[in-house]
């Protein structure tokens, strides 16, 4: 029999779970996997509160470093959740100690990870975080392992599972991105707090650091992100890009491009062809492409307790399994600090929504502009919704690839005309590859 | 440095991509993973072929027993495909000597693996067949590593690329079975011997037996598998079963259902919403449910050479990780001899399509038969599509969950009537859960 001795710090939604698991699962795991996995203690930041597991069956901690410390405790599991403070504290203290870490904690991972993982490898411990990026789908373990020797082009996904909630839900039942956010903070998916990480888009960026670092070798850097939230999204752009055949979606996507690092996590439009368009509701999505593999597609459950949980257990199997931990799928010392790609530079195919008087002239306006400046438009969309004439029309156009620079100044200029009545809404096109 | 001397028997696509992508790659290889990939014997059955890489590079052996026994090989890889035969012999001849093996070979793993994996487990040795199902989508170490342990509900996957290229053209070209597997042969992707595997649902029952092993820890059993193939797709069940938002794919499934196994490979009416649904030409896919997962879907390349190559390469790299191998997820004597789930117990959905003469009367008729056997109708279709009232017209029925053997009475009922014109056209709707 493995015997795994495992404390967990934090008893929330995951780690809660995590020990119901354990405590439904023990025999099973055993019969299959002879391991024993042995809860020796817990903690949270509130003794007091009703759970749905017996804490009185459990070893408490008041202070959570006693329980690090324990010389029984093989591994920490790692369910605060602070971006550093006394998360980061905890598991800088169990590296040091020689107890393995497993974590969720994506936020510390992105920002504060480059020096735990080099204590780690110093001691030839395990520092997992299955769990930090999109829930319950092992995306970690597949890019680290299963897929190690091959070349990685790209990875694009859907990583937060609020944002794509709310943009599911406002293109099925026609409401506005406020509305929604509403009803999902109502239904307890997101809180003010957590919102802010959800929409801004950092959430998502955290995650995209960690699979960048893991697919590229990068070094572990938060600041190589461009960020865009969907805060801005217009429920009538939607309709627009739908009508186009499109969905908009919140997309992370990391590549090396010219020896530099794309990190970027923005609304994007779709091709309703593309698996990523037709992940619903809070599901998650990875696609990784290779030099083997065009494309390499997992959909799963993002958030919540179980999955969450199963990503854990899949730490715990890993450690219990193995002598030595390549917790990156690279060493350390071969991470690279790439420099980080400009976003003027970004070349994409675009979505423009111009609001322009409508008057005789105005397209052709626009169209000149465009060819003068070497842009090429794919497609034009002008619809026949006119209720009242003095109100601005929207002009919809779709670009072939154009760099970001270019477009930026088109639209600068176009602004400043005096029959286009609104800010022009830009939202880059993903590329099917 | 960790080398690997492997020696390859069967230079098809998928052995001459692997020795072009080991020559490719080599020092990323070493520079990523610190991993030495030599390859020190390979063998085919014509030394003459043309092929895309150099042979006169490597150690041709013309007796691949030879090859097999070479001191320093540490891995046979073998890439013949047999269903027994040579590829049995050399398998058993390289465990017995203390040589890891993989293999992309399905039949032989589903129909003679048993004795296989107790060599293997007996002797320490790597067994690894990653490559045998879903090409490069790593699902077998999806299922036995990264999931280990959770406890699997169901899997459900498109494990066919040439029947899922079949049915997918056929849906977007309007073209009939044989005219589509006319083209399929042309292009290539598939050959008159392999056609019988493949439409007629073999070869995925052979994966699918592969995945309720893993899944279950269920003894290889081929014999377990339920199988209809999709040489009798008509084209206007493809149409009928699209108005009611469904589309035809040939699934295979595994799930234990009152400790006993239930392993079909049929085509199957699927919500337009459910990804497999969306799989389209030959890729595969594989959705798992679990204990904590209620859904976990993976989507890839099921077959050519660089993807199954890639899963080669991913059995090698796991080979080189590990000094302990846990080849099937369960140790050996923890298989389980299942039951298999008898065919007239399974319940379902189904659609039916009767064939009938144009007369009043008829639709009550039928319906009457259904409700006094208890079968309770969802919807009915009833096609305006008079051209001809002297042709026989379509009823088309989807039912509530209903045995399979109630049902299969009724229908022998209905073909006796004599208003009904054809034999009874019947499907089963997958529940999507």
């Amino acid at each position: 029999m493995n015997n795994l001795n495992i404390c967990i710090a934090g008893l929330g939604n995951v780690g809660s779970e995590l020990i119901k698991s354990i405590e439904e699962n023990s025999l099973y795991f055993e019969a299959k996997s002879s391991i024993k996995i042995n809860i020796v203690g817990i903690t949270a930041k509130d003794k007091n509160k009703k759970r749905d597991f017996d804490i009185n069956n459990y070893n408490w901690f008041d202070n959570p470093k006693d329980m690090v410390l324990l010389d029984n405790c093989d591994v920490l599991v790692e369910l605060i959740g602070q971006e550093k403070g006394i998360s980061y504290e905890l598991i800088e203290l169990a590296l040091n100690n020689k107890k393995h870490v497993v974590t969720g904690n994506k936020a510390l991972i992105a920002n504060h990870g480059k020096n735990l993982f080099q204590i780690a490898e110093k001691n030839s411990l395990a520092l997992c975080f299955e769990a930090a990026v999109a829930g319950g789908i092992p995306i970690i373990k597949t890019i680290k392992n299963d897929i190690n020797l091959n070349k990685i082009n790209k990875i694009s996904g859907i990583l937060n599972g609020t944002t794509n909630y709310i943009l599911t839900k406002m293109d099925e039942d026609n409401l506005s991105f406020d509305s929604v956010l509403k009803i999902a903070k109502e239904k307890g998916f997101t809180s003010d707090q957590e919102s802010k990480l959800d929409i801004g888009g950092y959430d998502a960026a955290h995650k995209l650091t960690i699979l960048s670092t893991l697919a590229f070798g990068s070094v572990l850097n938060f600041e190589n992100n461009h960020i865009e939230g969907i805060s801005n999204i217009k429920i009538e752009d939607i309709h627009y890009a739908k009508k186009l055949g499109y969905k908009i979606k919140l997309i992370s996507e990391t590549s090396i491009i010219d020896d530099q690092i794309l990190n970027v996590t923005g609304p994007k439009l779709l091709d309703e062809m593309n698996p990523l368009a037709n992940v619903g509701n809070a599901l998650n999505a990875v696609n990784v492409e290779t030099d083997h593999l065009e494309t390499l597609f997992l959909e799963g459950q993002g958030a919540g307790g179980k999955p969450t949980a199963s990503s854990v257990l899949s730490d715990l199997y890993d450690i219990s399994q193995n002598l030595t931990f390549n917790n990156l799928g690279f060493k350390i010392k071969n991470l690279i600090e790439y420099k980080k790609f400009s976003p003027e530079n970004i070349l994409n195919r675009y979505y423009l929504r111009i609001m322009t008087e409508d008057k005789p002239g105005v397209l052709s306006s626009i169209t000149n502009l465009f060819s003068k400046t070497g842009i090429s438009v794919e497609k034009i969309l002008q619809l026949p919704e006119k209720v009242n004439s003095n109100l601005p029309i929207p002009i919809i156009i779709t670009t072939h690839n154009i760099q970001n620079e270019i477009l930026t100044k088109v639209i600068k200029k176009l602004e400043k005309l005096e029959f286009v009545k609104e800010r022009i809404i830009l939202l880059p096109i993903h590329n099917n590859s």
